[in-house]
């Protein structure tokens, strides 16, 4: 059970589906090797049978729904298969049934027409994979758990699919400093998983972990839930192995936590969105498993509560304090309607969601009392609940992690990541809401709001240029007025490659091009993808 | 007094030289107009009016120790200079007196001839200037405090010296994010002093605070006493303004967490120790200012001692550790004789500087005197001493802080600044000391164990060839051996860039280079440093 923390606090039962767990996909036990899973059992494809993309109406192709033209790559041939076949022999995937999955995004807004799906297991078969691809001028859509947000993962036509689905080794862990060397495609609650049964937690954790793999991760410089404390990816990936385009290995997979020896490259992979070479391992380093974990669940009356109750948080909690999120209470009741999920805490009109981790339970428990005691006597919260057994934690969590699942069953989904000043954050929200009207199904808010990163959505029975056109530009006008980013943390993928301009100066863009056609000059590597289209 | 914790534990007063300060440079008074300084009253050159600098016999000129060529830039002429009198009034310096201390590295082993410093006070002048220098073939060397310890702070030859001292205004502070937006001159312990007088702190330190700028601390992406707590500048650093070879200004200087807009420029200038572009303004976040801090001074019986401390210390300590430095017996030597500094505790082969900075002192005190009970119960550490107020906590840093102080008057400085694996950390230097025999006047081991940042120190009388011949290549192949780095923190500058090969594979040397060559086509910015000369 969920300890009441005190008396006046909210004591109804919480859960009404008790058989839930926090990770929402239908995870697959991905062949991990050394994780312990025998790899011969697993269908290939696996690692892709999400429920929310598996059904339902087929997704419009994406250039029938987006202005692009396809670029002169070749096409595959039978030749190119055969190639491959030696490559990574009974490793090419050429079933369009299998394919059909890997040509859609996790949200159902983007569909590519690959026929050809790569399933290397060693950075060697990528090197030798891209290099036949660089010669032959074909175009390479790298994948890790497609989970992405912004139709980066999957191919826009007929790009060749190079998933690293199979690359999920761990290669070493250091016990001692925590480093962790892996695969690319180890997935990140696999990851977890290992890490914690040696004491040590991973730096990273967000929603899609079941799914995700490190090397998506890294790909998109993943933010999510643990950001506030232990910061970005740039800090935490020591190191990373990498193939270039025409198949040459970049190894920068050292494990040092300084090392400032020339500059560094492995700096340009990170956040690079597959466009800059494929990653193909990882080195990272691992925070020391916290002894304690406390998560309180609080209601909030308002927004600026919301904003007085983090900054309570944090000079009060300081060194502890490991996630502060929101969510406003449209996101309650859809996870509600479509999960199942009950609230904990009397109706609000917002939530948020305290964690703190540390290497005292009872400093931390002391703490945190003192800061809810604080924050219910001052009117901040009006309700709170408070766990800090891991189950309990992880019931509380999943109000929060499965926003994005109930979200993509309420219908067509817009997406806005937006990092804006934290007094502002929830000013567009309330503003869209007006100006959409009746034509949004739901206008929601939630985030990191520790970070000052606002996740809203705008849901409709289907997709609609006409909504579109009513948040296309004014949202991103609106967080450029701001001096906002238009993509906090999701990337620009496909989605939002034409909106670079709102958050970066022109210098900015030409510098990123001349990048891009150092390292990749033939442009194969996730083409259509993270920048604009060249005049 | 610092305060003896536990009465076994050593009692004698601490401090042969009362008045000294935690900054041992005679640190200028900056014109930071916002900072609180009148910016008239200051002499030009007042930053680098180090005693150890000042006096002493001649350096050598660069070109006449070291085996490098003159390329073939331009020779700065009379309209050269009237253009940039033109740019900059009054801020243009040919006195040959005043340019001695900006030819000469603050360890005084490199010297340039330069002819000309070049005093900016904006973004537009640096650009103007840049612009004339690309036009007309001139190399540029950026400099900011000086303290950079691989002589890529100073000219090699004649190139113009072009200084952020009068770049040293803060543009803005957040004082709820804590986000400083600051010019690239703006002297570290200024800052330091800005953001706690607002109740924050500035992610890093280091022993040079009085004298680096937060410019020159990103070029070189310092890494210093607090990394361990809160990470490296890839992570803090929020955003940049960088000037480009050509004079292109390239405004990144966003002040958002989180970012994920296109790749992430920025991070190619953080550590590319001026070769690319000249930074010009840094966007950094600021972590709070903690409520209690507490400083340990130990001494350990030995190294596998230390490295258990440090275990124990990270076990419990958790969230609050924020420094784990050491320093070996000889260093302590060097800090007595040479700054009469006096040892707090019984004379020890090893001793360590724990630090916890916390928001509960009752809750951090616990806890370091549960683990101060614990080394010292279990014979880890034979004594001790630890200090909470302001005052005695600096002293104890001290001594850590100014051995680099000590050495350099100890006679010449050959410096090695390693990443090792921990437990291999202190083997160089027992190695190094039978190796060099007497020859050497001195061989120390003191640094960041904490990150596995090993700064190996040899002294000399003077600088000799045959000295050099023992150390070099045998401490980088050393390194190399145990797959660490030859630069952890310092960077390469003049003195290390031909041995970057030992830490990183050749593609990566190459695409390193494609990156200056695309960035400063000419290569005007800091020549003959980071990268070894190409073939
Ligand atoms: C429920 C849910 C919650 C989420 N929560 C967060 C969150 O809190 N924070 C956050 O930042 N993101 C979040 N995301 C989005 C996030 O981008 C992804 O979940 C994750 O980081 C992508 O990993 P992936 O392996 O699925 O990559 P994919 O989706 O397969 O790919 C993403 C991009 O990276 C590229 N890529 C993948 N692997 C490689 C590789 N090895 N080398 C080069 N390029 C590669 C792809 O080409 C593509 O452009 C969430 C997504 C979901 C579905
Ligand atoms: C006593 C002492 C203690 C030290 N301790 C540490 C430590 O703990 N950790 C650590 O990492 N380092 C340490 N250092 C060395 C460290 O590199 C410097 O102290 C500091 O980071 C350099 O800053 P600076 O302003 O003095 O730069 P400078 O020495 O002036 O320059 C260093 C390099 O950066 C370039 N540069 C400077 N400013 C700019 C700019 N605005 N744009 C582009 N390029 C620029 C220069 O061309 C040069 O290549 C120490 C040095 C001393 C003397």
């Amino acid at each position: 059970m969920v300890l009441p923390l005190v008396s006046r606090w909210s004591a109804r039962v919480l859960w009404a589906s008790p058989g839930w767990r926090r990770t929402y996909t239908q995870r697959a036990c991905v062949g991990l090797k050394r994780l312990g899973c025998p790899r011969g059992v697993y269908s290939p494809l696996a690692h892709r049978a999400y429920s929310v993309v598996a059904g339902g109406p087929e997704v419009t192709l994406t250039p029938e729904r987006y202005p692009v033209q396809r670029l002169p790559f070749s096409t595959v041939s039978e030749e190119d298969l055969a190639a491959f076949e030696c490559i990574i022999p009974g490793r090419v995937i050429t079933d369009p049934e299998q394919l059909q999955t890997c040509n859609v995004d996790w949200l159902k807004t983007v569909r590519g027409c690959s026929k050809v799906l790569l399933r290397p297991q060693t950075s060697e078969e990528v090197s030798q994979i891209l290099r036949h691809c660089y010669k032959r001028n074909l175009a390479v859509n790298p994948q890790g758990g497609n989970t992405g947000m912004v139709g980066g993962s999957v191919p826009v036509f007929d790009e060749v699919i190079l998933s690293t689905a199979l690359m999920n080794q761990v290669i070493s862990f250091h016990d001692v400093s925590g480093i962790l060397v892996c695969q690319a495609g180890c997935v990140l609650e696999e990851l977890s998983r290992y890490v914690q049964e040696r004491d040590f937690i991973m730096p990273l954790d967000l929603g899609a972990k079941g799914s995700c793999h490190i090397g998506g991760n890294v790909a998109t410089n993943a933010g999510g839930l643990r950001f506030l404390r232990y910061g970005s990816l740039r800090g935490t990936v020591l190191g990373l192995e990498v193939v270039l385009a025409d198949g040459t290995i970049l190894n920068c997979l050292t494990s040092l936590r300084k090392d400032n020896t020339g500059y560094d490259l492995k700096q340009m992979f990170i956040g690079s969105e597959g466009t800059l070479g494929v990653i193909t391992a990882v080195s990272i380093v691992c925070p020391p498993r916290p002894k304690a974990v406390n998560v309180a669940f609080l209601g909030c009356p308002g927004f600026a509560e919301v904003l007085q109750t983090f900054r309570t948080c944090r000079g009060m909690l300081g060194e502890i304090l490991s996630a502060f999120e929101f969510m406003d209470t449209e996101c309650m009741q859809l996870v509600g309607q479509h999960l199942q999920l009950t609230n904990p805490v009397q109706e609000s009109p917002f939530y948020v969601l305290v964690e703190t981790s540390g290497s005292s339970a009872g400093h931390d428990a002391e703490k945190l009392t003192n800061v809810l005691e604080q924050v219910l006597n001052s009117g901040l919260v009006t309700d709170g609940t408070m766990a800090t057994d891991q189950r309990k934690v992880q019931m509380l969590w999943a109000l929060r992690e499965r926003i994005t699942e109930a979200l993509s069953r309420d219908g067509y989904v817009f997406k806005y990541d937006l990092s804006l000043p934290v007094e502002r954050l929830y000013d567009l929200v309330i503003d869209l809401r007006t100006r959409l009207g009746p034509r949004a199904k739901h206008v929601v808010g939630y985030g990191h709001l520790g970070d000052g990163n606002l996740h809203l959505n705008v849901t409709a029975e289907a997709f609609s240029r006409e909504l579109l056109g009513a948040l296309e530009p004014y949202v991103y006008a609106w967080t450029a007025e701001q001096r906002g980013s238009v993509s906090a943390e999701h990337g620009l993928g496909f989605k939002k490659k034409d909106v670079l301009g709102y958050s970066k100066p022109p210098v900015a863009v030409t510098l990123m091009q001349q990048l891009k056609a150092m390292l990749d000059p033939e442009g194969i590597l996730n083409p259509y993808k993270t920048l604009p289209a060249q005049a």
